[in-house]
């Protein structure tokens, strides 16, 4: 049997706005179809035949009209009334040209549980339905009355025996409640009449809740939406993948914007199903043009932009190896950490310089992840930017970009403080978009998620999430502010730092501050709560608090940790020491850097040259 | 036994910023004493001893250092290092000057469910505590690992026996499980020796979660406090009251303005429990110069600034009866309803005329709720300013105010349309402050909350919460965007609207109608709609149809109503008729309302003369 061309919707709930809004922007974002929440359709001033003709010229079909509530097992009277109600419904349907109605599961004080009348009263809705060549989807909701598992709303289904009445399996639905999906494979795929996806972050609360405020576009949240979809496309269901999203801030944010990320996550769904899905399912979800990620062999540079570096990277024993041929471009090194320093921007990381085997491949592939073009070409090697603005440059591990600098003048002193590598850059990213950045970076660099930390910064909570490849040679942290409102806060906005490795944090520090190196002051109240914590040896916990250095332990082993002043207003340094494979990142040391940062910018201007 | 006078305490992790910023903020607001919390210690530049000497310089005591945590009923190797802990804290507690210790029950693995062994661990740290001049405060966490409920801290507590040994009680975790605090009478009052309070509203949703993140002031939320302070008090309990609320806005938002609000809630709190409370404690919870509040008689007139106004009014056949003798303000009026149009000051409703038999009282009460004066004097009544800007003028019912008004040349036309009155005013609040402006609205005004509404408007999600006095004299119907960020939402910022009374709606919009007053126009989809819903007989189908009226219905009666078009770009207006006691704002309709008002903006300039 040769499979029909795999179809991708999108509920019009995703998407903010008024229905001309929601439909442009699926339009705009390369969907096929899709559903009509009923509410859109109320409040829209065309009437259902110009909705029609409008998604005609958009060249989208309307899939499902949705949602019909609280339909079945009922008494006669109510079952009468609803019957009428669904008719008024059909017709709507039929102007519209939508030939699939989303029935939930009731909820309503008037039903009973009884799935014998339900389905008898399922099949006469579906007979009324068919007559008019439309189609009743069940789908049984997660707070449902009586049906609330997709296995019961099948039970129904197959009781009810109607060629126009069959399943609406929608993934929150189903994941959220831990139901077994294996109980799928037994649903003929012709009976599955529409797949709504959407994935969640882990929260214990109430269902309802949780479903119609958090839900995310898969990849983003913590159900195994891969699995789930590789069952339900090897029953031989046949329809489009729809995405059905209630979210806080989609149903606020520019909805353009927001169908693109759909539309990213869709990809990334489907390269995992075909990578790793049933086997007959997998040709069937292949993105054309989307090739494997090479892993990434780690920092090539990083790209800076900031008020006058050349000091303090001079102080932290940098060295000025390289100018780069036609743009304002500086190259310093220590060790294998390089800084590209570029002048006459905003202060920030401008890019990050990816080094794999196979550039240009790892740049189509971002770009198929709908990474735009690098705006302002710096660099001969091929780049694209992040949703973030981050340009990546993916570039030869062997370092034959090097050759756009041309060495400087010899002589130079080179003052080496025992800086070897880059362990990581951490970005803070707008809160409506971290979701979907943090997948991009995922999914482009082939990186794998780090647990997530949530703590209380003085001026607010951040969430900071991380990954790295498997051999941990890209770490990437990225955070967010949970709340940043109003004129309060006056810590700097959206920090960014560079965090490079040192086998020996000590001498590392005490080599800087003999360079005069701007190093963070850490306040004794600190190293006092680390005896009380830790009780570390008493000359151990004199040097840390000698040196200003951070502290923190894991399972593994232990994390040494100091930081710059900020360069200007937002970017700053952290040089790190892994110990037995500490795998975090010191974010329980946060609020205390964060603190130190904002007292020494009341004390002082900020550190320049 | 004389009573001690009452202190009040505000936690530091209520407020935001560092240890500076919030101790400026509590001392400002008229706080007794803090509770710090440890890790506002921590990332403090301050060493104990100075942050003692600030707190001295600003009139407060630190009257609990909080929290300690996981210490008790644990295999001794873990008790000797927590005791090694505990004596590290003491060392900083001795130097702040603070006497009591907050120790949370354990959620420690290590920890054993052993009371016996707890008891003898907490006897023991408290001998310590005693020695050095401190006190232990054992609290029951609502997700402790073993303890937690109050009952079992308490017979924990009973069993350590030990004089430095006491309970802290924290309304959240006593409310938020359900307890029956009927228990707390049998705790001697000398026992507790600490009393936190946090309101929260009813979520069902993980409790840490929901106390970390949720929590909020004193009557900003669903638990009864009022009773359970009552209870706690009449123990004998002389310590302070102390605020203790995690709240994500309150992190990020101007401590000052945080604080001011705690205090408020603290001031509607012990009004409450002086009124109602157990009769040993009224008088010690009474707040001076608190009057008791006048029942409001109704809305005397609402003063509205806007642009060229008196088209629109004449329109919907209100007459111009006077003008201001000093001001710029026109008085309108048509059956009860009268607006004050303010000239030359941006679009918004600047002040509520409030009818009481005594103004000045009802002035002396709203200001010592922490309402400001009357920023912009125009009135020689008693106003105030809530805490959102607008203002409150209260005057007698006689309508004796309107003297100042002088009357307009007689021979003026009268275009009656039926209108009797203000049914309410809508206004939308900014989210930080929506919890504290609706319980000033309700303690200033004598008000009760009614039932809250969360619905979906086409740019994002709206929360809708009314206040009306007991004879339905003054509504206030608040309305927030539970996130308004980014530049996308295209729609009008924070709409206000005054509401009139109609007895015949159909009648008052045909005579509108030809008087040409702008109405907004209603999509064609929503009659469809409400034909499923109600199945209405069709001739009361299409006047609705046919006017632009929308429809409810509630377990009371029906609701009809209609709106007009923007008068700028925020204030419209609204006629409403309740049959039968519907007691709801119809918001229902409001995303229909909002859709329409959008639509009409982008097909024309709005309204004007």
């Amino acid at each position: 049997m040769r499979s029909p061309e795999l179809r991708l919707d999108i509920a019009t709930v995703c998407l903010s706005g008024t229905l001309d809004d929601k439909l442009a922007a699926a339009a705009a974002a390369g969907f096929d179809g899709v559903e009509i929440f009923e509410n859109d359709l109320l409040v829209s001033t065309w009437a259902p035949r110009e909705i029609r003709a409008r998604c005609g010229d958009l060249g989208l079909s309307i899939d499902l009209y949705q949602p019909f509530r609280d339909f079945e097992a009922v008494p006669p009277d109510v079952f009468e009334a609803n019957l009428r109600r669904a008719e008024r419904k059909f017709d709507v349907m039929q102007q519209l040209g939508a030939d699939t109605m989303l029935v939930c599961s009731s909820v309503s004080p008037d039903a009973v549980d009884d799935d014998d009348l339900a389905a008898e009263q399922l099949h006469e809705l579906a007979s009324r339905a068919g007559e008019r060549g439309i189609r009743i989807a069940y789908e049984a909701l997660a707070w449902g009355r009586f049906v609330n598992t997709y296995e019961h709303s099948w039970r129904i289904v197959r009781r009810g025996d109607h060629p126009a009445l069959g399943l609406c399996l929608d993934s929150f639905h189903v994941l959220s409640k831990g139901s077994d999906i294996a109980g799928i494979r037994v649903i003929p795929g012709a009976k599955i009449f529409f797949l709504q996806l959407a994935d969640a972050p882990k929260l214990r609360m109430d269902v309802l809740q949780w479903s119609r405020h958090h839900r995310l576009f898969p990849g983003q949240g913590a159900f195994d939406l891969s699995t789930f979809v590789g069952t339900v496309a090897a029953t031989g269901y046949a329809g489009p993948l729809s995405l059905e999203v209630f979210n806080d801030v989609f149903r606020q944010s520019d909805p353009a914007r927001t169908a693109a990320d759909a539309m990213r996550s869709l990809v990334i769904l489907r390269e995992d199903v075909s990578n790793t899905g049933p086997v007959q399912v997998r040709e069937r979800m292949r993105v054309a043009d989307l090739s494997t990620v090479s892993a990434p062999a780690g920092y090539a540079f990083v790209e800076l932009a900031a008020p006058a570096p050349a000091g303090i990277l001079a102080a932290m024993g940098f060295v000025h190896i390289g100018q780069h041929n036609t743009r304002p471009i500086q190259l310093w090194q220590q060790g294998d950490a390089r800084v590209a320093v570029r002048a006459g921007v905003s202060e920030r990381i401008g890019a990050l310089g990816v080094a794999t085997s196979e550039p240009l491949v790892a740049a189509q592939r971002a770009k198929r992840l709908l990474a735009s073009g690098m705006s302002d070409v710096d660099y001969d090697d091929p780049a694209v930017t992040a949703p973030d603005g981050v340009g990546i440059v993916f570039v030869r591990p062997e370092g034959d970009w090097m050759a756009d600098f041309t060495p400087p003048e010899p002589g130079m002193v080179v003052n080496t403080c025992g800086i070897t590598g880059i362990d990581h850059i951490s970005l803070t990213e707008p809160f409506d978009d971290f979701d979907q950045i943090a997948l991009f970076y995922r999914a482009a660099l082939g990186l794998e998620p780090e647990p997530e930390a949530e703590f209380a910064a003085p001026f607010g909570l951040i969430r900071s999430r991380s990954a790295s490849d498997r051999d941990r040679r890209i770490r990437i942290a990225l955070n967010v502010a949970t709340l940043r409102r109003g004129h309060w806060a006056p810590a700097v906005l959206d920090p960014q730092h560079i965090a490079f490795t040192s086998d020996d944090v000590v001498t590392t520090a005490m080599a800087m501050r003999a360079l005069g190196a701007p190093l963070l002051d850490i306040p004794g109240n600190y190293y006092d709560d680390l005896d009380a914590r830790f009780a570390l040896p008493p000359e151990r916990l004199d040097l840390l608090r000698s040196y200003s250095l951070l502290y923190d332990r894991d399972e593994h082993g232990e994390f040494l940790h100091f930081y710059t002043h900020m360069l200007g207003s937002r970017v700053f340094f952290e040089v790190v020491q892994r110990i037995d494979g500490y795998a975090g990142y010191g974010v329980v040391n946060s609020p205390v850097r964060m603190a130190a940062h904002r007292q020494f910018r009341l004390a002082n201007a900020p550190a320049r040259e």
